[in-house]
Order: structure tokens, then sequence, then C-alpha cells
């Protein structure tokens, strides 16, 4: 089920470039840093898990081809490289949780490791990331499936899916997971403007892995769920301050009001790599702003007037009130987030 | 400030093709009326208001060349054009008032107006019914622009301005008669997808009138009241059932439900023309689908996988509690609508 979305391979990083789908399934094998850093500043690998993983092996390329120097200048061009990746997108939390760890390492190494040793060990902890991260995404499932009857329909935003991770996704691997439980699941698909993830990317995973999906207008949410079509929301994260405040992809927060308006539960699916407890609630999460031709350009054709004013943020912030449940590998929050929270991400 | 949207010459209809803007300001003219059933059908020309002025001429154009044929061969042909025109589209009721119009004058004429006599008083219906909108939108303005304070900002959706009426609009001709007014008032417009009619028509016609404008996707109209931005909401109307409840473009429920949400006004502005009391509520309002292909290759370009399913009503009716009144050329309904509705209509 799970598709290749990122991979190591012979010294370089793999990735299926997700601006060509749904019409190609291509991939971009590089092993410069900042050729990596550019995809994930174009979209080209997204989803707040997947970018971790990217951010990790970023690291891995930056430093791999760095000889005759010593140890301190490879830490100090290692730590530029890392503050380089730090800079491609501003929200999801997995991004600096991944760099985080590399740079532990780096810094570690003064005094103890050689140079080869550090890039061996730097190789094996983005390694980690990746293989930390499917282990997660089948936690994540389980603990999800429990939460939908059998023939649910669910509806998503954007994609948390295969495609957003190293394995099978978080709001989609609860599908995923719940189908091979044999629950029967339909799904209904938000497009997800401007860049329209869920009609690329969501719908063509749910397609070839055979889950009945629906794909609507964004603004079409209101209606299917007043029709009483819709049983409960998933979605995924970039990023969970302490009180459970989410943000997520622009839009996530519209689905959240909607769905508390028709009483639908709504379900936040995320690894504890995306809690961000040293801020206590949503309101300084970094809300990422795109450029306005994604919106009046976004097809290779104009769409809107030359020189339209364009208000365009990549993410919205949901607030806990709104959300029915937090789901991590390590279990299952509801009501009261904070505590709950804290005990999932010390016990890591 | 109005722009022809659309108007009668020499015999022939003559608008602007709104599916063309906002590349290239283009007219259709036509004396055939099949071909104004088409530019009705594929939305050259759109907006309730509009289609019905269309139709009427669209009446006109089909028995303008009728020769040689007897008075009751004349009445049935007549008869089979207006129900060829009311298959065009099925939502806005203005379409069947315009067409009951002129199907009143065709069916009287019987025994009373030669042929010729018929064509004439027909023009004269069809250039009444244009004549008329462009009262209605100045008297709707006005009523509408009382509900505006100064340095308002306001969120519509969809396109209700001059491309969907004969004048200045009735969601933006609030805003225009307030602008006239001296008001600053500034505008977000959603995109209004599958069509982009807000952000191919609204943004445009708006910087055409240097009122400020800001371009927003569908999804992200909740994100901007959570940050207060809005003062209050302002949509046209496709159909009014006799209790309040509103049909108009897909997504306008959407927006109600969230400015319920966050206790923002939301105004419905339409003419009496658009009250369908035949109807007790909205739940039989008939629901356009278009097809998938508006959603999936709407910019002429694949963005979701091949045979993906596709759910695109056209429209969706905004329960009347989540209305905080219904703007007429005849005054301002609020609360309880059957009454003050019923007395609107009847007083035409």
């Amino acid at each position: 089920m799970p598709l290749n979305t990122i991979e190591w391979k012979n010294g370089a990083v793999r990735l299926i470039d997700q601006t060509k789908l749904p019409i190609e399934l291509e991939y971009l094998q590089t092993d410069d840093y900042q050729v990596l850093g550019d995809a994930i500043r174009q979209l080209k690998v997204r989803g707040a898990p997947a970018i971790g993983i990217a951010a990790g092996f970023g690291v891995v390329l930056g430093v791999q081809h760095l000889r005759d120097v010593s140890q301190s200048e490879f830490i100090s061009k290692g730590l530029k490289i890392i503050d380089y990746l730090a800079g491609t997108r501003p929200t999801a939390v997995n991004l600096f949780w991944a760099l985080g760890r590399m740079r532990a390492i780096l810094e570690q190494s003064a005094g103890e490791m050689s140079i080869e040793q550090t890039k061996a060990r730097l190789l094996r902890e983005a390694q980690d990331i990746l293989e930390e991260d499917r282990k997660i995404c089948r936690n994540l499932g389980r603990n999800g499936a429990s939460l939908l009857p059998d023939n649910a329909t669910v509806l998503t935003h954007c994609n948390a899916g295969s495609l957003a991770t190293a394995d099978y996704g978080t709001a989609i691997g609860v599908i995923y997971a719940a189908s091979e439980e044999g629950k029967n699941i339909r799904v209904y698909a938000d497009e997800t403007r401007p860049l329209l993830q869920g009609a690329r990317l969501t719908t063509w995973e749910l397609m070839q892995n055979k889950i009945d999906v629906t794909l609507i207008c964004d603004n079409t949410a209101a209606f299917v769920m007043q029709q009483g079509k819709i049983d409960c929301v998933l979605v995924g994260a970039d990023r969970i301050a302490a009180n459970g405040d989410t943000a997520n992809k622009v839009g996530t927060y519209n689905v959240a009001v909607l769905a508390h308006h028709h009483q639908i539960p709504f379900y936040v699916v995320a690894p504890v790599s995306t809690l961000d407890l040293t801020l206590e609630n949503g309101s300084r999460i970094p809300i990422e702003q795109r450029a306005s031709e994604e919106v009046t350009m976004g097809f290779g054709k104009r769409t809107a007037p030359s020189g339209v004013k364009v208000f365009s943020p990549a993410f919205d912030v949901t607030p806990h009130k709104l959300i029915t449940a937090i789901v991590t590998e390590k279990g299952i929050a509801r009501g009261s987030y904070r505590d709950k929270l804290k005990k999932f991400k010390n016990n890591t």
C-alpha cells in the first residue's frame, strides 16, 4: 500500500516529485542539498512527516562530500546546512524536530567521533527518522481506526497520506488501517486550493488503493455535511501547540467550523513529532504566506486580473475546542489536551 | 460604473462573454435563440437577474423571423422556444419568472394582436425587464448601503455585480452604492470554485471601479473571519423560498455557517423576482449538477486523476436561520421572513 515517497539510494535522495502528480509519477534524485531544499520549498516533497525526513537526508547530502576540513570546520559547515534547510518552510514543526536531531549528533561529535564516523552517524539518524515514521504511521493507523465505524464516510482535507509520510500516512493511514481491518470506508476529498493536494494527491493514492473516493471543491464540504453524508473528518497537522491548537493546511479551520456546526466529529491525526509544547497555544505558530501566483496562475493560465491583491496563507490554526480528539502513535487525547499531550511527548 | 453586460442591438442580443474575462473583454452578438441558450448553459452570461434578461431577449430572437405562419402556429412555436430556454439552467428562478412574463404576452395575444404587434410587444417586454432591472439594482444598492458602516470590510462569494445584472449588481451594487455615498469599503472576494467567478469577475469589476479588493481561496474565508477582518458578508441569490431559505452559488452555505460561528452579519441581496413563494422552504429548490470536468480540468489542464468521481453541485441552500437580513428593492426583511417576503412580492 505505501509508496516510496522518499528514500535514500546510492548516496542520493530519491523522491516522488509531487508537483507532477497525478499526470506523471516522476522521481527526483539528487545528491545536492540545495536542490533538496528547493524541492521542499516548491512542494515537490510536502507533508509534515515527509519534509522532516527529507530535511534529515538533506543534512547528509550537505556534509557527505566534505573532505580535507578540520572537525570544527566540518561542524560549522554542517550547522550552516541545517540553518539553510530550516529556512525552507516555517510552519511544520517536524522539519525543525528532524533538524534538531541532526544538529544534536553534529554537536555531540566534537572530540568524540571522526568526520567519517560523524557522517555515518548522521546517515543512520536520517534513516532512523524514516524507519521510525513507518512504524509511527502503523500505530497512528491502528489507533485512529478504532474511531471509525464500519461503513463510515470520512471527509479529509489536503493530503495526509502515503505521499506525506514514509509509509501509509497519518489521517489517510487511518483510512487504510480501517480498510485493512475489513471496514468499508468511503471518502470525500476536498480539492484543497490553491495547490490542489486533495485533487491531485489524495484522490490519486486512494484510487490506487481501491478506496471509494469522491472529489469536491473546498466550498462544497458544507453542502455534503448538510446532506448528512459525512460521519467524521480526518486531517493531519503541521504543528500542534501545548493546548491542542492545531496548524494544518489552510481550509482545515474552515472544515472544523463546519464539522462543529453539523455536530460531526473532527479528528486530527499526527505523530508526536508534530507537537510543539514550547508554544502555549496556536497564536504564535508562524504561518507561511505563499506567492499570489499560486492562486492567480496556478495552472499555467491566468485566472484573475493582473495586479490583483491576494491573501494566501499556506496554513490556518484550528482552536482545540473544535477538535474532538487528537490521535497520535502513543494514544488518543480528548477534551483537555495539555496533560495528555505532555505525557505523549515526554514518553518518546 | 455599470457595464453593458447585456443589451439589445439591431435585432440581436449583445453580451459580454464572461468566460473570457479577465483576460479579454469580448462580446458575443447573436440573433439565434439557440446560440443564446448555449451562452446561458455555458455561463457566458450568468447571474440570476442577467439570465432572466437574456431569456426575455431569447424569446424575441426566436420569434422575430417567423413569417408566413398562422397566429396559432406563431404562438405554438413561441411556447416551444420558451420551453427550450427554460431548459438551459434549473436553479435561478429569475429565468422562469422572465419567461413567464413573455409567455403571458404570447398567450394573451391570441385574437387580440397581429403577429407583428405581438413581436413588438414581446420586444418591449424584454426591454422592460432590462430597464426594470436597472432601477431595481439602484434601489437594492440604496437599501443595502444603509447596512454598511463607513470603513466596513465585506466578504463576498461568486459574482453578484454588474456582470450578473443590467446595472451595477445586487450584493456588489450595495458596495458601489455605499462607496458613492462616500463610505470607504474594502472587499475580500472568494475565488469561487470551480468556475472562479470571484477571481475572474468580481475582482475585475471592483478593480475597474477602484474598490479595494483582496482575492482569497474559498477555504481561506474562515481564516480572515477568525482574524476579525470581516464586518459583514454580502451575497446574491438564485432562488429564495417563502421562508427565506436561499439558493445561491455553491459555497454560500459554507460562508453562512462561518459567519454564524464568528457572529458576523450575513446579508442576502436580491430582487423580488428571485422570490419563489410557491416553495415553502429550500428543500425543494432544484440544484443543478455541473460536469466533473469543470473541477478536474477547469484550467485547461488535468488537475485530478482521470476517472475520479466528482460531486459538483452548482448551488447550495442556506437556511433562513443563518441569514441576518434579506435586502430587496422593496425593503429589508429580517427575522421571520414569510410575511415580509409575501408583502414584497404582492406589492410588485
